[in-house]
């Protein structure tokens, strides 16, 4: 049995099976950002994060017992032997988290189906581990509980343990070896007036993946040191924002806190730069647009597409500034 | 005595004074930047630094007795009251450093003028307080070796004390509190193919001074803390390169400082950036241009303006890719 599989084993107790079973998990973006693993096995990380979900955007899920495995992505099917890479590298990362939890012998056929256009550039593996570990206590009737379900989804893919709710999660890091406190949990209360906008200034594969940019600024950057810190300054802060819901310190903090993060990126032995000419615009026109008395912030993951905070009232703005902008609600009315 | 007043008297002695004195000093570019001081007084550094000449661009400074103080810059008279703020800046920083070596009563006429084009962006203050402090180094008669004028040149802008020779020089952080032991000293041989461009991507005034930036990083950046870090790793590197005249180690080292240098501004609290898109387009155009087989590299200072290390066999490249770049020879045949 494998560090994975005796981990998982703790969490699960199969009950009454189901023919099939349907489950939706939305995605996330974080607003103070995880970077660097404290254990790659168990997906447990250095420093706590937090983040808010994407309202209807996500990930659907259906899994059933079947004669064959499976698996379908957005209406196409993927073998693992199929020749497109990125689509082969789901597969195998999909198959290899369900092995965690079926018997021997059991074929499962597995539809799962992104809400979130591809040309976002939005990263689904969050929201689709996250689907899929809900889809599977359906199917296995496991009844295990959200924090179970939290820890079961962050040996998919670390951030989808922050995307089994809606709303606000924050993932805590914990300290034990064996992981057993390290899972997301929901956080504060709903923000109505709150925005997302995804800017997509580049949507091909990226040249570094988050995965092996994250594992080389652990091993190689000598500004990564310092990140923790940049968490513990940043965190506390956007928890106190969210709780007073005071949008402008909560868009300070979460830009400042990504642009720390690609900053330790850039101080690898080989820099990692995700950014592009756009990207760096992006932040100068937020910046222009505060200091015309418009509150908008920029946050961006590992890749160089800038996502926007904003509030309702600034739609028209964002509407016109970034006209290709994708606009989010993360709670609809 | 101020504690400048005092550092400065230890190393000079008045001898035999002219009644004029002209001397160049030549800008200089740091391959392994100079960021963060433990004493801000005396500009005492955190870290050593390793910066090349720019050849026949610098300043060229004539001091000469007078019945009334008198400072012009590029054939412009600049007077404390002058409205330009930034060359109100200039002369009042001038006679603050000049007012440590003069007796009172002294009244002199200075005459500074930069032969770096100001639309390179290119700061010219490193050239500016070398060249002074050589030209009053034979006003006074002093007869100070070059490491006393280098510790001199220190007190007016750090990178100035690199700004004494042509070449290579490097600037040693010292670690007497008195700063005894903080001065520059030449580097390594003559490197005849070794060029520069800089790209003037925006001549404007910065929004933040790199004094500033500087102070603000080593304050409150949490990323700071690895910069020393980089440094170790980046400086034996580039005196390696330097010492067998390896090109691609060389680029490879310098570029990768740099980026660190801008990444710990962005961890600050409230980040700087300094890059603009076409910055970060520079980046990407010499590293698309590697791929290809051509040997390009960037290098940034504390401001928008790319510049580029190259050798001269792929100059037609530089031109073609960078129009309006200014290329420099910092070894004249």
């Amino acid at each position: 049995m494998t560090e994975r599989c005796s981990y998982a084993a703790r969490y699960i107790n199969r009950g009454q099976v189901s023919a099939s079973a349907t489950a939706f998990a939305p995605a996330n973006i974080a607003l103070c950002k995880y970077w660097g693993k404290r254990n790659r096995t168990l997906n447990l990380p250095l420093t706590s994060s937090l983040s808010v979900s994407l309202g209807t955007h996500g990930t659907t899920t259906t899994i059933e017992f079947s004669e064959h495995d499976t698996l379908t992505l957005n209406e196409k099917q993927i073998g693992l032997e199929s020749t497109n890479a990125s689509a082969k590298a789901f597969a195998e990362r999909l198959w290899e988290y369900i092995d965690l939890f079926r018997e021997p012998g059991e074929c499962l056929a597995v539809r799962t189906s992104n809400t979130i256009p591809t040309a976002a550039g939005l990263a689904s593996s969050a929201s689709g581990f996250a689907a899929c570990t809900k889809a599977l206590n359906d199917l296995f009737g496991w009844q295990a509980d959200d924090a179970a379900l939290s820890r079961l989804a962050r040996l998919g893919s670390g951030s989808a343990c922050r995307s089994l709710w809606h709303g606000f999660a924050r993932w805590n890091a914990g300290v034990r070896e064996d992981g057993d406190d390290c899972y997301a949990e929901p956080f504060g209360s709903d923000w109505p007036d709150l925005r997302l906008a995804v800017c997509p200034v580049d949507t091909s594969q990226k040249p570094v993946s988050s995965r092996d940019a994250m594992n080389a600024t652990v091993a190689n950057s000598p500004l990564f040191r310092g990140w923790e810190a940049c968490v513990t300054r940043d965190l506390c802060a956007i928890e106190t924002s969210i709780i007073n819901q005071d949008f402008e310190r909560l868009g300070k903090t979460a830009e400042r806190n990504a642009l720390a993060m690609h900053a330790t990126m850039l101080g690898c032995e080989t820099p990692i730069l995700y950014w592009l000419p756009a990207t760096v615009d992006a932040i100068h026109q937020a910046a222009r647009l505060r200091a015309d008395g418009i509150p908008i912030y920029v946050t961006i993951d590992a890749g160089p597409n800038p996502k926007l905070l904003y509030q309702q009232q600034h739609e028209a703005v964002i509407a016109a500034q970034w006209p290709d902008a994708m606009l989010i609600t993360p709670w609809s009315a």
